[in-house]
């Protein structure tokens, strides 16, 4: 998040500075934009020759020197002949140049020292003294204006901040991140994979990744179990019809995947599911009795993302989300929405993640963006308030942060690096049950309209395992541990030991494995600490000779004796109570 | 299955007497063509007037007097011209004339009576002593020649048999199977719906239908996991790359349904699952350690079926297939496909569906629309000879019934109707290991071509349930039913005995409910047995006052007593061995 316009202002200003290195190192250099960004800034250049990260310093030393000349930001207004004129070289500054004024903008280049660029402003006020404490971070392509229709251009990404405490801090958060980053820890430890012919943003799942999906998924089925919940499935295509009476369709088409049948009908990728639970709920008349009905569904959703928006697991098109609705009665919705609330506290615990709570509002100023009534909108943000206050809990109201179809309690969780996630949310949805007419016989024998709970608990399945894997570093807790318990053979004569502890274990539902390779005992445990498996059994004459097993815990030097029936008692206890840490205690 | 020659042409003479039928009642009638299928016949006609089944006993009427004067089908060789003549007001015949004739094709016409019909012959020696037993059974519209570009027409069915005998036969399986199609059952008890919103084709599952179709893929899913598989997952899309390198694009493109992106790129949507699994066996070199290496997924696949063909369950867009592909060395294919026929045998025995086995091989005659070599194929088809000689199974060798990729096992599912269907199939695959160079590292270090094995055990879930609906009327077996126990209260006094009696069923894993509706008991005992509920309870003061439980076993008119504690057990075992009969014994 960008702290403060003076940030931002310091970032502008050392966007201009990176151009002018640029410049002064490669004068052939076609320059195009340089804006602010949430971590930093860029800049997006032709360079008559390839680039690299390695030029990076060199870029820096420029920026150093030249950055001592610069006392200040001179604003000076052109015409569009006269700013065409200094960049008659330059084909992207004239197509600015052109749109601005056309637009009937006022044309303006700053100056700082020699250096003119064409800017809207907002810059430090002395440079020279302000801006000392940057960084240039890495290369990337990108296209001119974001179309890949357009020549691609090398993107230079910097970040700068006030003090020098401050940049440090950052650097040292990036490069803890770097060694978190999930799409390394997703190779080291085997849980997905890219295919080229397949496609970027459609990772494919290994047994390992597929497994701590499966027992992710499986806990938030438990949860709404207990609640009441009930699964459905549904396909992932539908007729365009489905999405004209939603609203979908008329927002957004664009974004929607299509598909031209054999004979000629246009059928949709879902890019959500509510509107296909909608028809399952609708296949009767339900009575008030009946209510509510709780549906709950894992599925994929698909959604057009441009492919430069694809990051990792973070930004996918195949996006699995654990999603549910919940069809009820306005009496109803306050219990269900604490359901729910109760459920992503519960779920959130097991990973230690705590959570912040947001308020997501409609934006009055914008209010065409929105189904419905306003007196509808006031009534419903009415109800998440209360809900949020007699839960005694503090939220953040956010305007303009609402689904279009109604307001939203969003949960963001905070990682271990500090960062903020949006992660579960709660909707109320008054809308779409008026535009399917959706209703119960109430008590008197009446039709009566009902209200819906849209609910995530993970969200997406790939971005809530991109967070953990990040979070944890891939030291997951015990039940989510793809192996549990890793059994360590010192030589040939125990490998039959190790076979039975191995199937024991396994018989009572933990997920062990044997180390039989022909390496020295030391490799064997380095081994199974990388792999972060939570206990480590090492397994020689002694031990074999023993009634208690030497139990090695996951990023604790000290090595614990315990009982073989106590060890499996712990660990069946710590699963099924999906407990976050390590303790035999 | 068509039985032999002999009906076929009599039915095919009954094809001739239903248009002469037609063309007596409504002479401007358009006639188009009358073949043969499996269970009888049809004639296409354009109509003048709409046609409805109210119609078809007038028509039979007429048959019948016609019948008796035809003594024989006399043949006659004509010219285009002479047949173009014939038929001047019929530009579906003229359509065929100018196409058989381009082709050489010799024309004749046959009559017998007065009616002549342009046919390539195939007929009853004397209609009017032979066919003297059959029925027209439905009205139908049909594309001409099957593509929704063409003349919408109608379509008589019809079926006839040589005796009296036969014909009621079918009729009283047609009248049985009417009862259990799966398409009211499906309604009766609120398994699935369809919605015109999201299109034909696309079923939605409620509820109890996706605890049944859970309950069968968890069943599959144990009875793999004990022969080491694994569970992988993978999205719905693809780059059309994957399919050019398997081959399935030069094949089946036709059949695929195609997206377009915002970026102009092409996307399919998977018709299969087998290059994307190989996709993530690719990821990475496997040791001959590693290997067989077993991914198993339940996924739904796609693909672009014409909507005439679309059937309930029996035919869908959104297939979901319960799909595993082994990748193994040559030396391991035995065991492996001997592990996949256990599963299958297994399987099919909790629904007390007795198997037939089909070995399906390529067709010399037409070696071209296979992938591979002869010789690859030879000693593949070899192989499964061998296993199931081994297994001292007989099995049906069908020609031209191979994958094109190799050769299969098929297992055929026998209904209690005396149908048969297509179910399991176990695959084996020395073909795309080639295309997509599917290697091991094996003990001397060096890569090792391997072979893969495709298995399905449901095959497609949607069909499957189709026919395990029809087969036991959703009289399912105690583990697959979504109630197992109905607890029905006599009155009031008896709601709160009920509720606990419940839970306590509940807190064991079985799907209890109880009845405490304002109803005779009479009436509730009817329901849960039109629910077709395993088992029901009755608890009124009586049994209150008992230490035993009054059962009422589904379709069995006595009441059982048993201690409580005793049903549970019975009932825990019952569930967790799949059990296909319900028995207190």
């Amino acid at each position: 998040m960008m702290k403060n316009e003076k940030l931002g202002n310091l970032r502008h200003s050392a966007a201009h500075l990176l151009a002018a290195a640029v410049m002064k190192l490669w004068p052939d250099t076609k320059r195009t934009i340089g804006p602010v960004i949430d971590e930093g800034f860029y800049y997006d250049f032709e360079f008559s020759k390839p680039l690299s990260e390695t030029d990076l310093p060199k870029i820096e030393k420029a920026m150093k020197q030249i950055v001592q000349s610069w006392k200040e930001f001179e604003r000076h207004e052109v015409s569009a002949e006269e700013a065409k004129k200094e960049y008659k070289k330059n084909p992207y500054k004239i197509e600015l140049i052109n749109e601005f004024s056309s637009e009937g903008q006022t044309l303006t280049i700053y100056q700082s020292g020699d250096f003119r660029d064409l800017c809207r402003g907002g810059h430090c006020e002395n440079p020279s003294k302000e801006l000392k404490h940057f960084k240039l971070m890495s290369v990337a392509g990108a296209y001119w204006r974001g179309s890949e229709k357009n020549q691609m251009l090398t993107r230079i990404y910097g970040t700068a901040f006030e003090t020098k405490e401050e940049l440090d801090a950052y650097l040292a958060m990036r490069e803890r991140a770097k060694k978190c980053d999930h799409r390394r820890l997703g190779k080291e430890f085997d849980l997905f994979t890219f295919s080229p012919l397949v496609g970027p943003g459609l990772p494919l799942w290994t047994p390992r990744g597929t497994l701590v999906r499966q027992l992710i998924d499986e806990y938030v089925w438990e949860l709404r179990r207990e609640k009441g919940y009930a699964r459905v499935t549904i396909p992932h295509i539908t007729k365009q019809a489905l999405y004209e009476q939603s609203g979908h369709w008329q927002k957004y088409a664009d974004e929607l995947y299509k598909i031209q049948t054999r004979e000629g009908h246009l059928l949709v990728m879902k890019p959500m599911n509510c509107p296909h639970h909608i028809q399952i709920f609708s296949r009767k008349k339900h009575s008030y009795r009946e209510m509510p009905q709780r549906y709950a569904e894992t599925t994929m959703v698909y959604r057009d993302e441009q492919s430069g928006e694809l990051n990792g697991l973070s930004r996918v098109i195949s996006i699995t989300q654990d999603d549910a609705h919940v069809f009820c009665r306005y009496t109803q919705v306050k219990q269900e929405a604490l359901n729910i609330w109760d459920i992503v506290k519960r779920f959130y615990s097991a990973f230690n993640i705590p959570l912040k709570i947001r308020l997501s509002l409609h934006d009055p100023a914008q209010f065409d963006k929105y189904l419905g009534e306003k007196k509808v909108w006031e009534a419903a943000e009415k109800q998440l308030r209360q809900l949020i206050a007699e839960q005694g809990a503090t939220a953040l109201e956010a305007t303009g942060e609402a689904a279009f179809y109604g307001p939203k309690i969003d949960f963001m969780g905070v990682d271990s690096l500090g960062r903020e996630w949006q992660v579960a949310t709660i909707q109320l949805d008054m809308n779409q049950p008026e535009r399917f007419d959706l209703t119960c016989i109430n008590e008197d024998g009446k039709d009566e309209r009902i209200v819906m709970l849209h609910a995530a608990i993970a969200g997406s399945l790939e971005r809530f395992l991109a967070i953990i894997m990040e979070h944890l570093a891939c030291a997951f807790p015990l039940w989510l541990s793809p192996v549990q318990v890793r059994i360590a053979a010192v030589g040939k004569d125990h490998h039959a030991f190790c076979a039975e502890l191995a199937a024991k274990l396994q018989t009572e539902g933990i997920r062990a494995d044997v180390d039989d390779n022909n390496e020295t005992i030391g490799n064997k445990i380095r081994k199974a600490s990388n792999e972060k498996i939570p206990y480590t059994l090492v397994i020689g004459d002694k031990e074999m000779g023993s009634d208690k097993l030497a139990v090695r815990i996951r990023g604790d030097q000290k090595v614990v004796a315990i009982n073989t029936e106590q060890f499996i008692a712990k660990l069946k206890k710590s699963i099924a109570e999906r407990e976050s840490t390590l303790d035999l205690a």
